[in-house]
């Protein structure tokens, strides 16, 4: 019962603290939303992005066409300053087309099956490699097998994403492990290469990459993802079949870091300029389509905080800086570059917001912070973002790019939007501009604009001394 | 502070009595997520329904497929019974192509442009109707124009939905008079026709179809909407040439009404079979696609009651009636004929839940009931509901179905999904199958079943005398 007055003297507090900062604040909010889903600017940013450096991957060419366009939409919409930060990045090449095959003489088959190199890993011989394939469904099942079994033949990763988790993201954390690891696993026992079901929610024939990680202690061997139509047909047969032969060809390969740009613009605070608040989401996209949901909804959303901030005349008490990260998907040097700088700039960052879920409706925030920051955040923001659909303060965690931010900033936090359909189009070729919604895209660049108005107002719960309502 | 007291002695009451109950209910409602997002089934309903009973508008032959099949997947699901239930629909046909044209000699222009029939609308002679046309942005403006003006002229309505509403069905609420009204409207001031821009959100070239009014005192005069593309043009053009011709050509027309049906399942209830809660949507569509979100959707979000209830062994207490009403988009003869069997059935209706807003991640709930009512069930449904999206029970109204049901229901309520993109499709040839995502559908039926499985626990806030909290 002690708890429950407790809890109740707490609720009162944000009863009587909120309810009249809450107008005056949806009021301010409302203009957001409503500028964002009339202009559509955001929406004409992607297509850019989208249609003319769709595949950015990092190291080339049209990273840096992504650079400079993007750069160029920050200056149009009135940023302050926007200035080039300089990074080495991995350059990782997928090469000429990928092939494999499922062939059994028992099934008469000879199937050519959708595949598609993961980021990073070597290529195969030219003429490929082709072997007897194992099946297991997840990582650490090998250590159960016999290793002479494993010796010189294919291992097939074969584990789902489970469907019935909600929320998706944590469906990919189950997972994902298969794809950046197994690899290592699978050469520790001999293997000669892996073949890895596709990270992602839907049955269908496009193939999904994502970055796959090697050991220096241990031999490379080839990587691909396979489509899950093709993973369960591959399943399927290897039941009829446990000695058919499964034969791929790559022709991937890293070659030496190049340069490239972190793009950083800003809005210069009024009253504390030297108190920054980070929004980010990354430049750099996976080569198999136009990166428009990963990560070209995150770009226009922390683009799109200076937008509006402009076209509605709002003037940050403090600075505003928007960081497109290059390489969040295989280095984060962008990520570590702006890191290393910030720690050494002498500012005071008070939060770090990333958006990088894809453009669905967006329904709240992540928070990486202390409990009295969950605290103040939930009982003072959530309520006055709810009526925009977007007060879900609940999950913990976040932040790929800004989370190097964490040593140096007292919050953390991701863009929640809608995570049904991400894992539909992630690192596909389906990941395509007309795969975003307008509207769902514009929300999602209100609700961050929002965000950080809000904390430009009051500051971060650590940070309250120097808020508006303290004024 | 006394009206804070009051909240807080309220929030005691929330708080103690939900708190055991939420747990156990959790677990069981986890369970119905994970099998309608495990088995897809739904989906798979939905495909059928799509691709075989595509243009189902009420009275054609398609309809009656409709019915047919959505039957045996009823009893395929383990419905213990399933009926039809018979009612006399309108039969409207649009005939053979419809074509419109926008002449100007003075822009040098004759050219095309995407139109269609709005619904119930008469067609025009064989030939077309043509004239100069004028353009206002919604009902009422015509009373400020001289009426020599609009004699023997069509009139052009441009009022487009207000983008920046962020519930899109406000913004439709907002526009859709001047589709239902306009040519009523316009004869009366001896008008010839009507253009109307299309009821959407998305600017394109898809003109989106809908239901129109005539009066038996006013001339009838054919009525049309254009793509909301073509619409932009033509007001352009006519800023540049106020003396254009418009032309267009329809040959629609409504036939006598048709025997058609409601389909009917239910699952007997074991300790109150007099109590029904009815779960619906509509079997009928427009003629323009498939009517996959509107309202497949819907119809697959009512039948999976029946299936997840059966899937998991739960056997409800109250009788879960789900009824495919026929004939909604123009007419809605089929909710009228179940309303009026209902009132004779001597049964008591204890809740009406109709899901007709598309297959997009479920929200929560509209309530159309007492405020006791609603206070019942956002005390004490939304926090269970939360946890999975689906706790937003701030909404009011609801039911363009089972509204008919008013006078002997006290719980009205709608399922309120995501609604972003729900307008780019309705009513138009982009409402397909493919647009649908699966887990955004099956969290819709999840959403849909777990309401029904409250409700049957513990009944609506009126019946909780007969709930399980009493036993």
């Amino acid at each position: 019962m002690k708890k429950s007055i407790f809890i109740l003297i707490n609720l009162i507090l944000i009863f009587s603290g909120t309810i009249q900062s809450q107008n005056i604040d949806s009021l301010q909010i409302s203009k957001i939303f409503s500028t964002a889903l009339k202009d559509n600017e955001g929406y004409h940013a992607l297509y850019d992005l989208c249609k003319h450096a769709g595949k950015r991957i990092s190291g080339s060419p049209l990273a840096d066409t992504a650079v400079n366009r993007m750069s160029v939409w920050l200056e149009n919409w009135g940023a302050d300053t926007v200035w080039l930060q300089e990074c080495m990045v991995p350059h990782w090449v997928r090469g000429e087309k990928e092939e494999a095959k499922i062939i059994s003489s028992v099934l008469k088959m000879n199937l050519s099956v959708p595949i598609c190199a993961l980021g990073m890993s070597i290529g195969t011989p030219s003429n490929g490699i082709k072997g007897e394939i194992i099946e297991v469904y997840g990582m650490g099942e090998l250590k159960n097998l016999n290793p002479a079994d494993i010796k010189g033949k294919l291992v097939f990763y074969n584990g789902p994403m489970p469907p019935e988790t909600i929320f998706t993201f944590n469906a990919y954390g189950h997972t994902v492990g298969q794809r950046w690891a197994s690899a290592m696993e699978a050469a520790k026992y001999g293997a000669i290469g892996v073949v890895v079901r596709s990270v992602a929610s839907h049955i269908d024939s496009h193939p999904h990459t994502g970055s796959m990680g090697y050991s220096d202690t241990i031999p490379k061997i080839p990587s691909v993802a396979i489509s899950t139509e093709a993973a369960e047909l591959l399943s399927a047969s290897l039941k009829k079949d446990k000695n058919l032969q499964f034969w791929f060809k790559t022709s991937c390969q890293t070659l030496p870091d190049v340069k490239s740009h972190n793009v950083i613009a800003e809005i210069k605070g009024s009253k504390y300029p030297n108190e920054v608040i980070v929004v980010g989401g990354h430049l750099d996209a996976w080569d198999m389509a136009e990166g428009a949901h990963d990560d070209g909804a995150g770009v226009v959303h922390s683009m799109e905080v200076i937008r509006l901030f402009k076209a509605l005349g709002i003037q940050p008490q403090r600075t505003i800086r928007v960081v497109l990260f290059m390489n969040e998907e295989n280095g984060t040097r962008g990520a570590k570059a702006y890191a290393e700088w910030a720690k050494k700039s002498g500012e005071k960052h008070i939060a770090a917001i990333e958006s990088d879920a894809g453009g669905f409706t967006p329904r709240g925030f992540t928070l990486d912070c202390s409990d009295a920051e969950k605290y103040y955040l939930r009982s003072k923001f959530a309520p006055v973002l709810s009526y925009f659909g977007v007060g879900d303060f609940s999950r913990d965690g976040g932040g790929a790019d800004v989370g190097y931010l964490k040593d140096i900033c007292p919050l953390i936090s991701d863009l929640s939007p809608d995570s049904q359909r991400y894992f539909d189009h992630h690192h596909s070729e389906l990941d395509v501009f007309e795969e975003v919604n307008d509207r769902e895209l514009e929300m999602g660049s209100a609700a961050v604009a929002s965000f950080v108005y809000l904390l430009d107002k009051y500051g971060n719960g650590m940070s309250r001394t120097n808020s508006a309502e303290d004024d």
